[in-house]
């Protein structure tokens, strides 16, 4: 493998970098707390994952309806959500301040040590479905330590559309063989992979509960297919030599 | 001045946070011996600069030009002033990496220790002429600590036009007073001023040599214009309170 050529990694952000779960459903337990509502806010953590955020792409990608960004999705999705889990009459600033959790989600326990030392030898940037502003947000707040911050905003396609991908190769000013996609789901890194990209898996197994992890175990799965699969950041920045 | 509404400091880069003369004239010297050949390299560097990038720009923004990126217009006009300053045969691939000149210029010296105190208390964001690819390796390079990249080919429109501000606010998803500009170029400053942004002015007056920076002396010259007005980034930090 030509790896020596690959100059920068690009990571997915959510589920990825950040355990988006935990820190959706602590932020609505104590909305909940605030407002003496008692709900499976696990589940309005899903439900506003899947339906508001994933489910509001594939209607953009499909044409369905008009570009939007993520925290716009996320917006009209938390309206419904909270609606139908008991929370009335929040006022608009406290509604748009709960929709910016997103802004705020805490990272895996080795994403800062391992992006800190991976950055030693490689461009290290996001390349995630989320907007620029609440990317460089989240990463002032986590203390994610990106050289660059690329959101599917500037693109106006999101992934697993190959302009993303295209253009974030384009604005590294790389070939696509010199970027290699860091993600825990395969989707996005066979889409990457399609474009040229290089790809390392990171297994994330309980991104969605325990026992609920995206694309894994590690071995097996097919992980065969990508460059690198790794347990953790750290792991991976072991393979690299980073 | 409601300042306190202000989230966002953006930077111009070149003359502002780095010191693009001396460190081209550096590498310029390098080259000329390396290659035996003796020139006036600050001639060479000015040159470059003012016929190339701003000369560059400006046909752009007038329509004379279709766009390209600032490394193709200094890449372009390089290949010209070696010719002109006696240095031939260069293989193509040294031709690129000195063109990268401008992805290694040095921060002038209270550039990383006041963009770190001002990170404290604000987002920092590049707001460049320079492409994003370009910005990314100089704050590598420099240890520039950015929250975010932004540079011109995300807009396809070059500083002063209003597109450069417009699009930086939206990427920051903030309303134009939210953020401030930050340059020692009174041109800038004032195009960002009409898009509604806060302005600081700081003095760079050696930006064009000893006695040749622009928009300088600090006191008068209209500097009464902008809400701040600084010597450097330390001065300005402790101004803001940051």
């Amino acid at each position: 493998m030509a790896l020596s050529q690959v100059q920068a990694l690009v990571f997915d952000v959510f589920g990825t970098v950040v355990d988006w779960r935990t820190s959706v459903i602590a932020e609505a337990e104590a909305l909940g707390r605030a407002q003496g509502v008692k709900a499976d806010w696990a589940a309005f953590a899903d439900e506003w994952r899947v339906d508001g955020y994933l489910g509001g792409m594939a209607k953009i990608r499909n044409g369905e309806a008009p570009w939007a960004i993520v925290d716009d999705l996320h917006r009209r999705k938390l309206v419904e959500l909270l609606d139908k889990y008991g929370v009335h009459g929040l006022a608009e600033t406290k509604v748009d301040d709960f929709n910016r959790v997103w802004h705020r989600l805490g990272p895996w326990p080795d994403s800062v040590a391992g992006l800190t030392r991976l950055k030693r030898k490689f461009i290290i940037s996001s390349l995630s479905n989320g907007n620029v502003s609440l990317l460089t947000n989240m990463a002032k707040n986590a203390g994610l330590p990106w050289d660059c911050v690329i959101g599917c905003d500037l693109f106006k396609a999101y992934k697993p559309m190959p302009a993303a991908y295209q253009g974030t190769a384009r604005l590294l000013n790389l070939r696509p063989e010199q970027v290699m996609l860091v993600a825990a789901h395969h989707d996005d890194l066979e889409a990457a992979q399609a474009q040229g990209f290089r790809t390392a898996f990171v297994a994330r197994p309980t991104e969605y509960g325990p026992g609920r992890g995206p694309d894994t175990p590690l071995a097996g799965a097919g992980n065969d297919r990508f460059d690198f699969a790794a347990t953790d950041f750290l792991d991976l920045a072991g393979q690299l030599g980073a």
